[in-house]
């Protein structure tokens, strides 16, 4: 492909609005353009990009007998109000009216409609497993669009659904479709770790999200430096116990003057803020719970709601909550003599903990020589996990250390489960001729975010380094001097030597000066430059990866032999 | 592929709400559901005939260095406000908010979108000629959506637009564009005819229609018996003449009782409708225009508006409207004695036309011994063509005669010229430095339609019969007995050995009875049927081609060879 046929708008200032590295890098580059807030036009680069992402894609879902299938985008309102989620799903979603009236959405997903195409089909256990997959344009009408790509309104997405008899079924599916993302997020060289997930509103009931490192990350990945353990802040174990324990003293009460916090109490009492049981009054579906924590712990309130089965986000009880729900009274809150309607809820990391110190519930007063166990009747069972894991403690499966980063959640796979063909009326007969309904999984990645995720981690200061597999063009001749015909010649010669060993060349035969040209192939970031300049008449070209400073001359007969060495270092 | 793994939901009585032959096939074979009204999923075979079809059309756009790209479906409404065309598009359109209110379309086509991408980009001759292209789902919100996928709301385009800087570039675009489009649908085995197009509400100035011809279709296209002539009715030229001459006889009046119609006065008067001139009164822009035709033939309106640039579409004058604008009596209309404000206009057939008949604005009163030359003062070129062709009649480039058939529109190329450019101002400087608008055209395809359009010229009774480079699958393997397994193993033998050939194979290995795997077969439409039945265990297969009823035993190792001779007579 010749540059000067292509299209590539290259900017040469920093866009001011564009936050990510791999925003601004696409925006340079020429590989993508804002149409409006969170909707983009694809320019020439990043559709060849987008392709070859697709075509690992098929060719890992061919591997695990996937089929592929295209659903429409826009979707009867009808459809979405069966499965209850034209009211739930919110601001998000985009609704519009037809001429006569009739309501439709933009899918932002797809397991309804593909619940509604299979019903009357899947109709016996014989026909089932099934996965049925399509790439196709999705649609979220996000409040805050930010990051380019990374969160759109418009986005490309693989979306994928199983169908099973049985729960075997829907485990060797889910199991096939984690080691075909394991193997597509591979092949695109991304680093990644798979997490547990939060199932959020898919109304599934198993998970594994899988997030791309990156600083530019929305969520919150904690890993162990020792093994595979990865997951989402909010779902992280914590498994933290108490020190060695000392001989338990009586309980009393103490005076406390001016120590409404932790750190207060504990230096007025000579203790550790981890002897510390730190209370904290939450309403919870409208009743009042109170959590014991350590004192230089946080409560981690998706645990909580999960813990408690609670219907709504669980609230922090305001002052006059905690006074007239709690009988209490702020920076003194403890468990001891609270009414009957407060339900208590102790963390894990209390367990075992001999001689703490707790609010007394009332100003200045606090509880010495806390014994949970003792002093509250609670046995092991009654300690759960409702605590935020911090950098450096034990990861749960006790090999190494847990760490922190920032991810950018490339791909999720869920067991949903019954969720959709219950409410969608799906159903089959089983091998004993009863009808149930049929067991679902869906499997999601967010083909246009990859995009942006790979970027994020092959980038330096001069633009992208594409992944050999995934670039644009693989190699970019410039050519010095379009006016020097031996030049011309050559980079004609070596485009169609290239080719032919299977490569995508671009080549730059623009009257640019050799400044620009250089600068603009860095930031496009084709793995391979080959520069065809002043000694093209003895016919030799200059080599440079992409990856590295240093070029090397070949002469135009050893030119692929020469390529096929140095890629070894790309 | 196993076809117990794909999804092909047959159904086995005929939609009854589906009128046209491809709409039922497709739905009986398993390729497409409805979702809403004019909204459909591709299921998987569709898919692969899309994926076929698409292929083809990269391949010829590349053949013609167009670049593809991928645009937002949805579209910010105020792009539509610049060109003018969110008020002008109609109902047609699907609009939308977003959460914060603002104007939203989804894209029926793209002009303004690729506009406004390249403009301040294409900002010198220099960077011209492009041509751009995609494809991608578009929308229009039909009134009557019918026939599947021939006239849908959500439908796959192939559109393109080229960006030039002067005409020559434009007009080769345009005939680079029109040898893709032949070469697309020829590789996609229809029957089509390259018409004269009415370039509508693109707002271009030349244009051509690739018409797929069928019974269905929408469109009437008339062509040539001899010659590639070919237009649609509504533009097809007539040349038709008076026969030779008489004598010019004097102008006189003569009484013609009860005699209101063509038919009537040329009995009467005892001479042929082509002797009677036909008066038909018009309001074209709230003026009266009297168009004068030979009596056999009729009025085309379309040709009217274009004579006369009119801005609305011309109206039928009421019987009010003849007797208030045109002092005048239905029935008996002719062009003598009219108000000064009513302007006449002579068909061409009536062109040397001696001693004709015409109303005399009188109840039952003509004028006999008509010659318009003569009496209206009309020189040649006073006539213009305004009638609309019938069957038989002699072709406009004097090559055979004219037929009728009815067509699908598959494919227009438009020479849109300034016509957004300078609405949206995407301006360029050309070589003397001076500013202009770019010249663009607008190129699309039916993607999805074209599915309808194929199976509609390639089916039987029993089903399709799909062209070899578009079948889903070429080949369909139909194992007889699955649970023999000398059947079950030479079957898998075939498949291995027709992938390794190249071919793509679906092996049906449910347990169904032979009658309806071979129903279900010739339905979907494989080009070739291979039977593995009884003879399983001496290697002895069956092959069918689909559009023949004879089948041919070979051996196993003859397979390959056998096909490729068979497929001749495919």
């Amino acid at each position: 492909m010749k540059q000067s046929q292509i299209f590539i708008p290259t900017l040469k200032e920093i866009p001011s609005d564009a936050e990510a590295k791999s925003h601004q890098l696409m925006l340079r580059g020429g590989f993508i353009r804002q149409v409006s807030a969170g909707i983009y036009a694809y320019l020439p680069l990043a559709v060849r990009v987008l392709h070859n992402i697709e075509q690992i894609v098929r060719e890992e879902m061919e591997q695990i007998d996937a089929i592929e299938m295209l659903a429409p985008a826009i979707l009867p309102g009808e459809l979405w109000q069966e499965s209850g989620r034209y009211a739930t799903y919110g601001d998000n979603l985009f609704k519009l009216k037809d001429r006569h009236e009739r309501n439709f959405i933009l899918g932002p997903t797809h397991e309804e409609t593909l619940t509604y195409l299979i019903r009357d089909q899947l109709n016996s256990y014989k026909k089932m497993p099934k996965i049925l997959y399509q790439i196709q344009a999705k649609y979220r009408d996000e409040d805050r669009p930010r990051y380019g790509l990374l969160r759109g309104r418009e986005f490309i997405m693989k979306d994928g659904y199983s169908f099973s008899a049985n729960q075997a079924q829907l485990d060797d599916a889910f199991n096939k479709m984690e080691q075909a993302y394991t193997n597509i997020f591979n092949r695109c060289a991304l680093d990644y770790r798979v997490i547990l997930g939060d199932s959020g509103d898919m109304g599934g009931n198993a998970s594994k999200e899988f997030s791309a490192v990156a600083e530019i990350g929305e969520d919150t990945i904690v890993y162990s430096d020792s093994s595979d353990y990865a997951a989402n802040l909010e779902m992280a174990q914590s498994i933290i116990q108490p020190n060695p324990q000392e001989t338990a003293q009586p309980l009393q009460t103490v005076a406390t003057p001016h120590t409404p916090t932790v750190e207060s109490v504990a230096a007025f009492l000579k203790v550790t803020p981890k002897q510390v049981i730190k209370s904290r009054a939450y309403v919870v579906d409208e009743q009042p719970v109170l959590v014991l924590i350590r004192g230089d712990s946080e409560v981690n309130e998706t645990k909580l709601k999960n813990v408690l089965n609670a219907q709504q986000d669980v609230q922090m009880a305001t002052d006059e909550q905690v006074e007239s729900m709690f009988h209490s009274v702020a920076g003194f809150m403890g468990p001891f003599d609270l009414p009957e309607t407060v339900k208590i809820v102790a963390d894990s990391s209390l367990k075992g903990l001999c001689n703490g110190v707790t609010g007394a519930n009332q100003k200045d007063l606090h509880w010495q020589n806390v014994n949970l166990e003792r002093d509250l009747h609670l046995s092991d069972q009654d300690f759960v996990d409702v605590r935020t894991v911090q950098p450096g403690e034990l990861s749960p499966d006790h090999q190494g250390s847990l760490q922190f980063t920032r991810g950018i959640e490339i791909g999720h796979i869920f067991k949903l489960g019954t969720r959709y063909s219950e409410t969608l009326k799906a159903t089959f007969l089983d091998e004993n001729g009863r009808q149930q309904p049929v067991i679902m999984g869906s499997y999601g990645i967010g083909i246009s975010r990859l995009l942006s995720a790979i970027v994020e981690q092959h980038c330096d200061d001069a633009g992208i380094i594409w992944p050999w597999q995934l670039a644009p063009y693989q190699v970019h001749v410039v050519i010095i001097n379009t006016k020097d015909e031996d030049q011309v010649q050559l980079a004609s010669e070596v485009e169609a030597s290239l080719q032919n060993a299977g490569f995508s060349v671009l080549v730059d035969d623009r009257s640019e000066r050799p400044g620009v040209k250089f600068a603009e192939a860095d930031l496009i970031g084709s793995p391979v430059r080959i520069t065809v300049g002043k000694k093209a008449s003895d016919k030799i070209l200059e080599i440079k990866l992409r990856n590295q400073t240093d070029s090397v001359e070949v002469n135009e007969n050893d030119l692929i032999d020469s390529m096929k060495i140095l890629l070894k270092n790309y």
